[in-house]
C-alpha cells in the first residue's frame, strides 16, 4: 500500500525544521506517540521475521535427507548471517536511495553503508512522522535474508557450501536491494503504479527465480530421474519440517503487519490487525486446500503438500494482505495451496529438482498472489502488475543464471558423485546432524 | 474479570457520537492512544497464543510412538486450519453476539460470519473504549484451536483423521463458541456470577470433557492395558515434548495476559504485568511440585510428569491470573501439578487412555483453577463456580459424546487393529516422520 | 548505561506526590504513555528472554550424547523454574535493595520477597517515571534463569541431578543476586563508574565463572582426555544445536532492548533500536568469523563452533549493544567468534571439560564485551570495567568453589563411573529421551 517503504532519513529530516519551528520545546507525548508505536512495530515485526530464519533453518533441516543435515543448516546460520552484513554494507541504501540515485528510479548508491541515528535522538531530530531509521533497517534486512532463505532449500543436497554463499552475497549485497529499489525504493516500478505491499514478488518470486536458474544450472540429484520415473527422496524428520511450518506462519504476521510501516492512528493500527487476520486465514486456506486435493487426488493426506500449502497460502497473500475480506483472504490462499499440489510434479516433470518444494511454494504462488492483488486493491491495475512480474523474473533469473554460471565456470558449484552419495555432511564438513543413529 | 470478552462492534460505535459530537476534528493520540495499546495487545497476544499451536503440536509429536508421528503432526496443523476458518465462519458471532442472540443468553446466531472494519479505519468510527474487531477476532480464534488441539494429544496413536476432523469442525464452529456465549459472551453464565478469567473451565475444561468424551467412546490403545496391568508406551521423543511445553509456557503469557483486553491505562497495563509474573509463577511451581513429588514417590525425577506439572500449573492459574499473589499462584500452580501427579495414574486404572496426559492437565487442573478463583477474587462465589464448571462439563461432555457416537456410528473413528499395530503413519497417511532411523 | 535497573518501588512512589499534587485529577494519556511503553518493554522483554531459557534447552539437549539427553532437558527445566521462585523469595529485592541495604552498597536484605502493585493500580500511584513492578520483576527474573542456564550447559553428562539443582537454588536465591547489586542495585561497583549495559559480566561471565569452578571440582567426563588425547565427544542432534541458537539469538533482542529499561521517549526508543540492529550485527559477525576461522583453520567449516560463534558475538555486544556503531558491533562481535574458536582447544589443553563451550561463550566473550565498552562509551573507564571484572569473577568464582566442594563432600556430586557409562538418563531418570532409535 505505501508506495515507499522508508523515507530517506534526510527527507524526514528535512521535514523536522517544520515542527520544531512551531514549538522551542520538545515535542509532547501526543506529538511522538506515532513514532514511537510505528518504531516498535518495526522492531516486533523484526524480530518476528527474523524467527523466519530459523523456520526456513528447520524446514530444510527435515526435508532433507539426514546425510546432508549438517551442511543444511550451516547454510541457513551462514546465509542469515551474511545477509546482515551486506544488507548493512551495500543492500539497505542501495534500496532506499532517498535522493541518492545513481540511475533515477533503476540503480541507488552502492557502497553507501547504513550509519543509524545517534545515541539518545532528540525528538525534534527524528522522523516523527515514520519511526527510527535503525528499527526500519532491522526490520528490512529481515526480509533479505528471507529471500537468501528460499534458495537454500530448493538446492539442497548437492550443492558446495561455499558457492552458495559466495551467490548469497551477490544476492543480498546488490540483487535483491538493486530490484527492490524499483518498488519500495521509490523507483520505476513504483511510478508504474506496481503492487506489491509485503513482497509476494519483490521477496518470494525473487528468491523463487534465484533458485529456479540455480536448480537448472545445479541440475538435479544423483538418481532423482531415472528411466523417466521421480525416485521419491523423503525428508529425514516431519516434526522439524512442522515446526518450521509453524515458525514461519508466525513470523508472518510480521512480515505482512510490520509492512503496514505506521502503526501510531487508528487506521493504521487497524489495518495491521486486518492483515494478521488474513495472513492466518490464507495460510490455513492454503493448508486445508492441499488437505481435501491430496485425499481426493492421492487417496491420503499428504502432510508435505499440506505443509506447503500453508506456506502458499501465505505467499499468496503476501502482494496485498490488507485489501482482501476475510473471504477473500480464504480463496487466495487456497489458490495457493492448490497451485503447490499441481505444481511440485509439474516441476518433476521438467526434471527440475527442488528439494523443498520453494519454487512452487514462492515463485508460482508468488506470482499468483501479485495478480490477485487486482481482485481487492481499487488502485491495482492487472497491465502493472504483469509489468512487475516480469521485471522482476527477467532481472533475477537472468542475473542468477550469470552468477551462476560464472561460479561454476570458476570454482564448481557442485559437489562431486561420491560426496553427494556419501552426503554433504561428511563430504563438505565433516560432521555429522545425528552422529549416534543409524540409517535404515 | 471482565465480564464480556468483546464488546460487539455494533455497541461500541454506538459510543462514537459522543465523542465524535466533542470534536469536529479527528481525536488527538491523548484520545486513541489506549485503543492503539489495547489492540497492540490483542495482536501481540494472539501471535503468542498462535504459538501455541506449535507448543501442542511439538508437545504431542514428541509423546506419541514415532510410527504415529506424521498423523499426529497433520492432526495439529489441520486441526488448527479447520479452527481458523470455522470461526470466522461460525465461532465468531455465536461467541459474542452482542444484540444477536437467538435466545437470549443461551444461544447466538449461526451463520453471522466475521466481518473486519474497513480498511483505513476512521478513528471516529472506531470503537475507541476497546479494540479493533481485526485484533480481537485474532485472538479469540487462537483459543478456540487451543480447546481442539487438548483433543488431539488424548486421542493420539489410534483415532482416525477424517473423523478426528469432524469432530473439530464441530467443536470450533459450534460447541466452544456456544457455550463459550454463556460466559464471555454475556449470558446466562456472565448473568450467574461465574468467574473464568482466561478460561481454566471455557478452553481447558472444555477441551478435556470432549477428550474425555472421546477416549471413553474410542477406548485404549491397543495392549494398553494387559491382565490389569498398564503397559508403558514411552514418547518418541522427550526434547520436542520439552520444546512444546516451552512453546506452551510462552504462549500462556499471551493467552492470560491478553484476556486483560485493555491495555491503555496504568490499571490495565499493570495488571497484565501482575498476570505475567503470576502466570511464569504458577508453571514454576507446578513444575517444581511434579519433580518433587516424582522424585519422593517413585525414586526417580519423571520428566514427562514435570512438563504436565508446568501445563497444569499454567492451566490452573488461567482462571484467575489477576487477583492472587505471587504466593497465591504459587500454591495454586504447585496444587496443579500435584493434581497431575495423582491423576495420571488414576485415568489408567479407569481404563482410560490419554496419551499426552491432557485430560489430567486441562480437565482436573482446569476444574481446580477454576474453583482456586475464589480464594482470591472476593466477587467469585463457590456456587457460581461450581455451577459454571458443570454447565460446561455437561453440556460438552454429553454434546461430544453424541458426536462421537454418531460418527463412530456412521464412518467408524478407529483404525483397524493391523492398522494400529503397523502405525497411523504407514496405514492412514503412506509417510514416515523418521524415514531414514531404524526402529529400537 | 542506566546505573540503577530498577527504582525501587518506594523511591518511585515518593515522587508520585509532586505529580499529584500538580493535577487532582487522574494523568492524561500524555503522562502515563512513558509508563505504557516501559512496562510493555518489559512484559515484550521479558517474553523473549524466557524464550532463551528453550533456547539453552535445545542447544544443550543438541550437544550431548543421546543418552544423557532427558536429564538434560530435565535440568533446564527445572532451573528455570527453581530460579523463578528463589528470585521471587529472595534474589529481586536483594538485587534491588533501594534503601534497604544490609551492607550499604554490598549487601542488600535477604528474605524480603516481591510483592506486586495491587490489582488496578490508580495512576497517581504508580511511578509513572518508570514502569510497573511486575514487569520489571518479571524481565529482570528471565535474567537469572540465563545465568543458571549456562552452568548447566558446561557440566552435563556427569554432573547428578539435585546436587546441580541445590547449586541452582543457591546461584539464583543469592549469588547472582548479591553480586548483581552492586552494579543494578546501585552498589559499589555502580559507584566505581563501571559499566555493563545488560549483563555481558554480570549475567554471562557469572555464569561462566560459576560454571569453571564447577567443572574443575568435577573433573572431565570419563574418557575424554586420554593418553593427551582430547577424544571428541559429538552432540547428537545438531538441528537442535541450531534451533537453540536460534531461539537464543532471538531473545537476546529482548535481553538487550528490554536493558535500555525505557521505552516512552523518542530518545529511548530509537536507542532501542540501534540495540536490536547492533545485537543482530554481532552475532552475524561472531558467526561469519567462525565460519572463516573454521575454514582456514580446520580446512572444513564447524557448525558448532559457527553456533557458537554466533552466541560469543551476542555475549560480546551485550555489554554495551547501544553506544558502538553497527561497524562496531561487526568487529566486537568478530572477535567474539574468534575467541571461541581458540578457546575451545585449550580449556581442552587445560583438560578441562565444558560439554557445550559455555565458558568460552559466556565467560572468555563476556570478558572481552566489558572491556570492549570502553571502545564507544565514553563514560567507560578501562580501570573500572576491570575491577568489575574481578570483582565478578573472583567473588562468583570463590563462592562456587565453596558451594561445590561444600556439595561434593556432603552428598557427592558426580554420578558413578557405571552410571557415566550407561549414560544419566537411565542412571537418574530411568527415561530414555529417544527410546525407539537404535543408537549406532
Amino acid at each position: 500500500m505505501k508506495p515507499i517503504k522508508r523515507l530517506s532519513a534526510c527527507a524526514g529530516l528535512a521535514l523536522v525544521p517544520t515542527i520544531a519551528a512551531a514549538q522551542d520545546a520538545a515535542p509532547s507525548f501526543d506529538e511522538i506517540g506515532p513514532y514511537l508505536m510505528t518504531t516498535l512495530l518495526f522492531l516486533i515485526g523484526g524480530f518476528l521475521v527474523f524467527w523466519m530464519a530459523a523456520g526456513f533453518a528447520m524446514l530444510e533441516a527435515g526435508l532433507v535427507r539426514s546425510k546432508n543435515v549438517t551442511t543444511q543448516l550451516t547454510k541457513n546460520i551462514a546465509l542469515f548471517s551474511i545477509a546482515s552484513i551486506m544488507y548493512w554494507l551495500i543492500g539497505f541504501n542501495l534500496m532506499y536511495p532517498g535522493d541518492g540515485w545513481l540511475v533515477a528510479g533503476w540503480i541507488g548508491p552502492f557502497f553507501s553503508w547504513t550509519e543509524l541515528e545517534p545515541v539518545g535522538l532528540a525528538a525534534n531530530d527524528a522522523a516523527l512522522e515514520y519511526a527510527s531509521v535503525g528499527s526500519d533497517f532491522f526490520f528490512q534486512l529481515m526480509f533479505v535474508a528471507a529471500t537468501a532463505s528460499i534458495v537454500s532449500g530448493a538446492l539442497a543436497e548437492r550443492i558446495k557450501l561455499w558457492p552458495f554463499l559466495i551467490f548469497v552475497i551477490v544476492l543480498t549485497g546488490v540483487m535483491y536491494p538493486l530490484s527492490g529499489s524499483w518498488k519500495w525504493g521509490g523507483g520505476w516500478l513504483e511510478a508504474a503504479g506496481f503492487n506489491d505491499f509485503a513482497g509476494s514478488t519483490i521477496v518470494h518470486s525473487v528468491g523463487g527465480w534465484a533458485a529456479l536458474a540455480g536448480a537448472i544450472i545445479l541440475g538435479p540429484r544423483l538418481g532423482k530421474y531415472k528411466n523417466g520415473q521421480v525416485i521419491p527422496m523423503p525428508g529425514s524428520n516431519l516434526t522439524l519440517a512442522t515446526l518450521g511450518t509453524f515458525i514461519l506462519w508466525m513470523g508472518w504476521f510480521g512480515f505482512n503487519g510490520g509492512s503496514q510501516l505506521a502503526a501510531g492512528t487508528v487506521g493504521d493500527i487497524t489495518d495491521i490487525s486486518r492483515i494478521f487476520a488474513n495472513t492466518n486465514m490464507a495460510a490455513a486456506a492454503g493448508a486445508v486446500a492441499a488437505l481435501i486435493l491430496t485425499q481426493i487426488m492421492f487417496g491420503k493426506v499428504d502432510l508435505t503438500m499440506v505443509l506447503n500449502g500453508a506456506l502458499a497460502g501465505l505467499v499468496s497473500i503476501t502482494a496485498e494482505p490488507l485489501a482482501p475480506t476475510l473471504f477473500g483472504a480464504l480463496w487466495i490462499g487456497a489458490i495457493g495451496g492448490v497451485i503447490v499440489v499441481f505444481a511440485v510434479p509439474l516441476l518433476d516433470r521438467l526434471r527440475i529438482d527442488d528439494v523443498v518444494g520453494a519454487i512452487p511454494v514462492h515463485l508460482f504462488a508468488g506470482i499468483w498472489g501479485t495478480i490477485a492483488v487486482v481482485f481487492y486493491n481499487a488502485e491495482a491495475k492487472i497491465g502493472a502488475q504483469i509489468t512487475g512480474i516480469l521485471a522482476y523474473g527477467v532481472f533475477t533469473f537472468a542475473a542468477s543464471l550469470v552468477v551462476w554460471v560464472v561460479l561454476k565456470g570458476a570454482i564448481g558449484i557442485r559437489v562431486s558423485e561420491e560426496a553427494e552419495i556419501n552426503g554433504l555432511d561428511s563430504s563438505e564438513l565433516g560432521m555429522d546432524a545425528y552422529p549416534e543413529f543409524s540409517k535404515g
